[in-house]
């Protein structure tokens, strides 16, 4: 299918699939048994399976009054992990390539940065040597790129960029990078009366910029990276919060059920992640009583998308790692690993 | 009338209360403009005036959708200070007295700290001595009793106190303590599409555990003063989040702006508070354009409840401030002041 872009950079289809989930939204949000019941028509990008079938399980087990594991309605909450769960992460997560496309801007406002390592080598356009870039030196990218202005300068920034920027591989907007079978399996939960959330190690401010219109997902229901800001006035007086480069919750690993905590303030019944980034997230919503999911996507189809592990003999990979001891421990403790290749019928909304 | 306690300590009425705000919640969301366009029935504990017609002038004004301040739904947004504004917060802030109650259990487990101060005096019971101990000795104590734990150790043990602790003036839980015409703006925002969240000095982990039961608010819709928690495990391999004695968030003052952002994402359009910890918070949401409602609650009724100012020669308060220049700002920026004596016909739910 050809994309068809609107000015704003905003694929049509996107955009229909946007509205379907708001109006689920808007709806009850205690399904009758009814609903819950059937499964004809949810999830039909997913496989016949057992990962299709878990899904199918927990949301009867916790949703059908007359199962032991009933949960009313406030207590239905799922998080999804973001980046090589919902869209996209290689070869390179988004939001880094929104800061390496910043430094320019940045270098425009601040021209005593253009010999200044790191910000030489990135304007050199050279990608193999800001490949090579030490972690040090893209935190001071990060730092330059996503904090100093206030948060609606971030935010009209990072929007004008997602809505234009383009992955290499695929020439369309990251925004349609998005799984289709993710996007069914939020609106089937969201459906069943769960409030969803990403849980992300990603910035939060930058995801929230564009959850709402392509995961249906509010920016009160991101949970990311988060930096302080402080509250000043502008030079008119207008109040104005300003992003600062002080770190106040690393939203990945340990950080993602500390980040929950926080945030949300209760304990997630489903999980959806890919990687050791996601293992303690899974591992906390495991920790309460009752009917829990817990899935993992291993990327094995370098086909349709991509395939990395080391897991299963796929190639290793320092994005998105999914490890041999993430998927012993998945196996012995019940949780999920979907299969892109085998599980999935679609993987783009645009196949 | 007479206090109908259950075993729990939990007030019949609060609960019927209570489950009428949770009806209200699982209906749908989006009134209809005959629900928005008529006032009767709504704001009962209300007398004709200013503060009342400011409420539904604005609810008018942000829900008709011939309204040229129409807002959709996801854009409602309302945020509530707790202390002072929500419930009574004299002669002293209920928290701190959690945290003075507690001390014996923490010197009973850490039998060290008993002739070490301040712990020392708090175990006297020298309510005078109490009272003059610096800020420093007193954040010794709520990082005493309010860290160390887990968050379920937590969540027990300021449960069971709040379900059993008395306000000594009335005699009554302090869960009781809330005020009638606040639980009423709450349910009518509510009612009217808008999200209300509680933005609280007080600490987020303390107010959660009551929010829903009183408030009718989520976890996730209480915004408060929070403290990092640590990922870790239990002897047995359970998973455990620790409460560590670091300060994530002040939210109180400027860090009620900052908080929001955090926790929500996006500006409130309505603010209630009631001393100059709020005032950031009403200045921020008027920063917008479009209809705002901001309102301050002035404690001016010594009778039903308490006068203190030092505003509109109402006596000096270290607790919940409201100067004379907070209300000079009110004034000159249109934020409604309420008079607690004038504006409500009645005060608590019991009255």
């Amino acid at each position: 299918m050809h994309s068809v872009t609107s000015s704003a950079g905003i694929n049509r289809r996107v955009l229909i699939s946007t509205a379907a989930l708001l109006t689920a939204l808007s709806g009850a949000s205690i399904p009758s048994s009814a609903q819950t019941a059937s499964s004809d028509g949810v999830l039909p990008s997913w496989n016949e399976g057992p990962a299709r079938q878990a899904i199918l399980d927990f949301v009867r087990a916790t949703t059908d009054p007359s199962s032991p594991t009933y949960l009313p309605p406030e207590e239905r909450i799922a998080a999804f992990d973001q980046d090589g769960t919902l869209w996209v992460e290689h070869p390179i997560y988004t939001q880094v390539v929104y800061c390496l496309d910043r430094v320019p801007a940045v270098v425009a406002k601040k021209p005593e940065l253009r010999n200044v390592e790191p910000f030489k080598t990135v304007l050199s356009g050279n990608r193999e040597a800001v490949a090579r870039l030490p972690i040090r030196d893209l935190e001071r990218i990060l730092a330059a790129t996503l904090t100093g202005m206030t948060v609606e300068e971030f935010h009209a920034e990072a929007k004008n960029w997602i809505g234009a920027a383009k992955h290499p591989r695929w020439d369309r907007p990251y925004t349609e990078l998005v799984y289709q079978p993710m996007l069914e399996a939020i609106r089937y939960l969201r459906d069943s009366g769960y409030k969803t959330y990403i849980v992300t190690g990603g910035g939060q401010d930058f995801v929230r910029i564009y959850a709402g219109q392509v995961y249906g997902i509010p920016p009160e229901q991101v949970v990311g990276t988060a930096g302080g800001t402080t509250y000043g006035y502008a030079k008119d007086g207008t109040p104005i919060l300003t992003k600062e480069p002080k770190l106040l919750l690393n939203n990945d690993k340990a950080g993602k059920p500390e980040g929950m905590h926080l945030m949300i303030g209760r304990r997630p019944v489903a999980a959806f992640g890919n990687s050791i980034g996601d293992r303690q997230m899974l591992e906390w919503t495991g920790g309460g009583g009752g009917a829990r999911l817990r899935m993992l996507l291993l990327h094995d189809d370098a086909a349709r998308e991509y395939a990395y592990g080391p897991a299963s003999g796929l190639p290793d990979s320092k994005i998105g790692s999914f490890t041999p001891a993430l998927y012993d421990e998945a196996k012995k403790k019940g949780w999920t690993v979907i299969s892109m290749k085998n599980d999935w019928s679609r993987v783009f909304p645009f196949d």
